[in-house]
């Protein structure tokens, strides 16, 4: 059901034919049919934000949307007054397609694929008008929708989620150029209760700082990042605020956790927690740290539980970001204390990496009692394979 | 003729069967005939420092070492206690078997290979009495030496300069686990000239500054980083400061070169000079920053000069550390401006990538200019294999 699991909302994906993949899908639109018209955003932190994330800032700091238009096959990055020009094109258009409750100043834009081009914008435009006489709110559509945004992603990722008396659904693609803060995605997230504008944006920021700022692909930010919340109100409940935030993170955690799942070529899920700190910020940049070694993830692909690449990993991280002493700490690995104390402690020979999941538990021994978990993937020939050939 | 070349040293690289691999060569001595013993050294800034490392560090504080002891096969990281006294036992050994002239306090020592375990010393003291045996001053010994500390490494990095009146020699091992500050390697360094200790040390601090410390084949720091610079004083000659400093700075720069050159698995090497910068340490945070994307270093593997991934890289680099104008940002691949403020320059169709150096330049616009430079190798299939199969 996807982003129609909420009440209030329709959405269409077709193929508007930007995607040089034949047949591929590449316009999803989405729209809040009321009464609310909330809106919340949270975007990529990179200084080259592409043209539809510094529109679609705008739109989200006045606090309301009614549509969003998303289009995979081009990114829109790097593409300077022209590029800008073909956000407001593309909004403008959908508000005149979408009818005369529609502005232009309502539709939300994001847009995802090779960066530094220009979109072909009749492509686009075919897209958006089609997809606005396929609007629905059955499960076909959600599904539509969420295969529309895709690029390298293998399959798509929905989430729904209830509340007590209202619902949430939500949709995510992401496979590469995946790194905190904030993956490489587009992710809508829907919601039918009644909340301002401030709790949909608070509950966001909060959602997403543990889970789509804790996950790392490759390393690599992107310029598109883009994260919206959408309420509706159509329920007419208005929630609790702590469940409603603990709604919206569990939304944000299970679409980053399918992006982990679906990671560029991976064979393997790691999760890396480390406890034992004396803040999350000093858990968070140690975790962080070993998520990020290609040495260690290309191990975890040879099923080698070589904690050897996880401790030189840790060592890099300088002392004023996160104190502990070498000497106490203990790593293990599904289960098994590999290093005890900064030294070799049970063989790795003990320890199975026949699941996909790879749990590595860090404990950096301090008197402290913070912790974080970072998630990340396994680095394969077929990460190598897709991102050499693949133009993103 | 690698660190034979200057005049007042012998050397040997033999077997003592610590390598699992049949044959190699595992134990190198170097050894400074005088008539002085000075010495320099700069190390990891790893945190799980390994044994030798730690033990090093205290010679070197002395300005002062008449041997060094070298083996790959074992890292003799993250061993504890016993790692350390196996360090004591290999330095004790190699004096009493150098001679009378020696005391463990002369003896350096280094090791390279995998993290956690002990080092079969058996293996260790069989290869060190052999080398003492063997020690000698041809090419046949240096080249001897520059083989027996390769691990991964697919061919021996040598490097021999002349000062006036005097000589320098080097080697260097390095493939993998390469990124600032210093890269996973070991390097000796040899001079005949007339030095202090303190201009053996500033001199080697600033060449490894703008050499080793700019160098990044897989963003992975060691353990074990070591390089020693040893002064015999043999050619009676005292040289100008500012040539022998320049030399120092060629050796490490040639040998870090080298090391790209055998980057594991490579196909290309890369680099990257960031110009227009406020200053030094701006241009070399994006210089690091652009040469450590994945998907960058895949997408020059599949020789694809993807300037996207160059300024989405570039646009990671926080503002306070950095200043620059997204929409100033000038980017040339071998030659040709594919980004030209901010948005697409000339078609990257130009750009030939048939050469194995490809040369990404990026001005930063502004109104300084200061300049960086930083190397590093694409990133291959087979460098995933390596590393996947090989444990260290």
């Amino acid at each position: 059901m996807s982003v129609v699991y909420a009440q209030g909302f329709s959405t269409a994906g077709v193929r508007g034919g930007i995607s040089s993949v034949p047949g591929k899908k590449d316009v999803t639109l989405v729209v809040n049919e009321g009464p609310l018209f909330v809106a919340a955003g949270v975007f990529t932190a990179n200084r080259f934000a592409a043209a539809p994330v510094q529109y679609s800032r705008g739109v989200v700091a006045s606090g309301r949307a009614k549509a969003m238009v998303i289009n995979s096959g081009g990114a829109n990055a790097c593409t300077g007054e022209t590029g800008l020009a073909q956000v407001y094109e593309t909004a403008a258009h959908a508000a005149s397609v979408l009818g005369s409750d529609f502005a232009s100043e309502d539709v939300l834009v994001a847009s995802t694929g090779l960066i530094g081009e220009l979109l072909p914008l009749d492509a686009v435009f075919a897209g958006v008008t089609k997809a606005a006489g396929a609007l629905a709110s059955d499960e076909a559509a959600g599904q539509a929708a969420a295969e529309a945004i895709m690029t390298t992603d293998t399959k798509p990722k929905t989430v729904t989620l209830d509340g007590t008396g209202y619902r949430m659904g939500g949709m995510v693609k992401g496979s590469g150029m995946i790194a905190p803060q904030l993956a490489t995605m587009i992710s809508v997230i829907t919601t039918d209760a009644v909340v301002s504008s401030e709790l949909a944006q608070e509950a966001l920021k909060t959602g997403t700082s543990t889970s789509f700022d804790c996950i790392d692909v490759d390393g690599c930010m992107s310029t598109n990042d883009t994260v919206i919340l959408l309420a509706s109100g159509a329920s007419g409940v208005e929630p609790d605020v702590d469940e409603f935030k603990a709604l919206v993170a569990q939304a944000c955690a299970s679409l980053a956790r399918q992006i982990i799942g679906d990671g560029e070529g991976s064979s393997h899920d790691i999760r890396v927690r480390v406890t034992g700190a004396e803040s999350y910020e000093a858990a968070l940049a140690c975790g962080r740290a070993v998520s990020a070694s290609n040495l260690l993830k290309c191990a975890i692909y040879g099923n080698d539980p070589n904690w050897g690449r996880v401790v030189s990993s840790l060592g890099t991280v300088p002392e004023d970001v996160a104190a502990f002493d070498p000497n106490n700490v203990t790593v293990d690995i599904n289960g098994i204390r590999v290093c005890d104390g900064g030294k070799p402690g049970q063989s790795r020979e003990l320890v199975s990496m026949a699941e996909r999941e790879v749990h590595i538990d860090i404990d950096l021994g301090t008197s402290g009692t913070a912790e974080a978990t970072v998630w990340t993937d396994d680095l394969t020939l077929d990460y190598v394979h897709i991102n050499a050939d693949y133009e993103s």
